[in-house]
């Protein structure tokens, strides 16, 4: 199953496709999509729908895991946030993709076991879970994209 | 000039087109899209874009003037609002509109010349600048979207 993972953002939204398939998971693609402060919010959001479309259709998930907000930051980030959210869900369903949510909390959970596992350790795991060398991943929010893609593809896998 | 108004929402919706000519403003179609609670937030989503993009098809505005966030709202609303207001700014972008972006005092005060009008005193200048009898438009969400079409036409005649 390949899976597509989204840390959504309006300056900067984090993607990663892995393959998943009897219990391993691989890198197929990742990276990050960035925005512009002083550029108009509805240019914002045409550039990552036309990033995430073309993504889509050049590495063909079936699935989309998108992390959901974390309600107790503040209303300015979180008006942001859901509009480039919002946006990244609709290029998936656009491209008929199944579009699963998990929460940071869950995020945590899949990857470490514990709630309250640091960046640090999630990039970690997400190296590990990849089976790549540390450091490859260099971005923070393409690695908590791909920590998602991951979430998705272990609780598929217990569904 | 043909202008889309939107007062964006995630359960309802409002959408209202108008046509502004040399300072007369006249009504071409106006409504609201509703979603249902209980349904998944991507379905809701792909709904409110598939609704908007044929509306735009139809009716053909060059303009979307949006309503902008009341930030003092709580955050849970705030969210769920920015999602469907970012697919709606999309729906416009990819249909080639220009977008306008209104905050509810500059349509308050477009309309009224007046920053703290009430909601009913809204509508009734809706009526009276569209040249309708009252009570032709019954929903507020529907009446505040044409309300952000008034507002740009007015703005857009002053620029």
């Amino acid at each position: 199953m390949r899976i597509l993972g989204i840390d959504p953002g309006t300056g900067i939204m984090g993607f990663g496709v892995i393959d998943a398939k009897g219990g391993k998971t691989t890198l197929v693609d990742g990276g990050v999509i960035k925005t512009k402060v002083h550029q108009p919010l509805d240019e914002r959001l045409m550039e990552i729908y036309r990033h995430l479309a073309s993504e889509i259709a050049r590495t063909k998930p079936v699935v989309m895991a998108i992390e959901q907000l974390y309600f107790a930051q503040n209303v300015t980030t979180a008006i942001s946030v859901s509009h480039a959210r919002g946006v990244a869900m609709l290029a998936g369903k656009l491209a008929g993709l199944e579009i699963a949510e998990y929460t940071p909390l869950q995020i945590k959970q899949a990857l470490t076991g514990y709630g309250r596992a640091d960046k640090k350790q999630i990039i970690e795991m997400v190296h590990i879970l990849l089976g790549l060398k540390k450091g490859t991943i260099k971005q923070d929010d393409c690695a908590d994209a791909l920590a998602t893609a991951i979430t998705h593809s272990m609780t598929a896998r217990v569904k």
